[in-house]
């Protein structure tokens, strides 16, 4: 997979980029990063890339020319059309089906703004997909994009070892994930449960499976609505709703 | 505000946090940064700070050991407790609401995981606030905890200036943002809307506020079921609707 980042803050991106799953799945060709300053871009001899709005107010607008001609030069050899994604908070919010289908593309385009609106006919014209990462403010697009790209990266065929296997991970099941213990066995006074001591694999199994559907449903019951349950889960669900009362 | 990262990686800070806004902010003295390597708290002679989970399965875990003193040496001299907050997925959806509650806080400490998951003890006994920044899944707290810090610190008084107000963003209003458009007023055939050029601020001011609320109604309806409108917002709703069909 290529992935390009346009942004005027490419000193943020290098040691990301150079740190952990990102740096090996480099080192692995599985991805290849480019940052690019699309300052570089602007026709313009001051090489400015934003302007006042039209029709006033607060707040600068990113013109469409160092945009528009840096998607241009991006993707003059390509034969497919990537997907060229733009970060803001209008855009779709970012779930991780969206990851999955993004790990899916040859060549992501990532367009980061700063402070700045963006002229509309970026949008209308060159962009293929407006993502947010969440209902909250940034700065700029650059650690949304950031985000975007350790969630997609991480899912590329041959990238995490068993040692991380995305399969487990909380949005990947459906339901999140139920409490873990690590040694020692007693901190503090705050102990482990017996069962996860107890070394029958079949009841840590349903302990688990139990928990990680208590957590759900004290923390995210919306999830449920969506998640079909087996008889099994049922049962439980119905156990936790009383051991709440 | 003091503000307090534990991580693994802490190389991964120090470009964002000497960019833009966040570096504005900790020179104006609105903040001060601390990075922390949480593995140096270890008080295992080979520096370790996960271990196997009890109960066995893939993955590591977090030990307690090396949070808990991280932890209790940075507030030792504290009398208020500070917010201490844990980025994983299972944890309450961050939003901007959150964000402004952060924004009054005196000192914010993140815990930062990386694959592994966290000791149950660490979220029982030390953490205040459990947060997820999205329905997706990230390899470690890094970045999600940059996000939640950009998005408070640019919230704290004299930070942002008039240039970047954000009491015109997204989210603060509870509506998505009108479209912006900047020089030159047609672009490769592309053309600004005449309303804009117009010169008339009454008009100019309607059309932003109707496009608005369209913005928001086309893609973010569930944005408009918490928010008041007002007889004008009603009726062009319903020009909207008609619009559309």
């Amino acid at each position: 997979m290529k992935i390009d980042v346009l942004t005027l803050f490419p000193e943020m991106f290098q040691p990301v980029f150079q740190t952990s799953i990102l740096k090996k799945a480099a080192e692995k060709e599985a991805v290849q990063y480019r940052v690019i300053n699309f300052r570089d871009y602007s026709s313009n001899k001051h090489k400015t890339v934003d302007d006042y709005p039209y029709g006033g107010g607060v707040g600068m607008v990113l013109k469409p020319q160092p945009v528009f001609d840096a998607i241009e030069d991006l993707t003059k050899e390509e034969t497919k059309k990537p997907r060229i994604i733009l970060m803001c908070p209008q855009g779709e919010t970012y779930t991780q089906k969206k990851a999955e289908q993004f790990a899916k593309e040859d060549h992501l385009i990532f367009i980061c703004g700063h402070y700045e609106g963006y002229d509309e006919r970026i949008r209308s014209h060159v962009v293929t997909d407006e993502i947010s990462i969440g209902d909250y403010v940034l700065t700029g697009g650059e650690l949304a994009s950031m985000v975007v790209i350790d969630s997609v990266v991480r899912l590329l065929p041959g990238v995490l070892g068993k040692e991380a296997s995305h399969e487990l991970d909380s949005f990947s099941t459906g339901l999140l994930e139920h409490p873990h213990y690590t040694r020692p066995a007693e901190y503090k006074g705050y102990k482990v449960p017996d069962v996860l001591l107890s070394g029958n694999h079949e009841k840590i199994e349903q302990w688990r499976s139990k928990e990680s559907l208590r957590r759900t449903f004290e923390r995210r019951p919306d999830l449920l609505d969506k998640y079909e349950l087996s008889e099994q889960q049922k049962i439980w669900l119905k156990e936790i709703e009383n051991e709440k009362n």
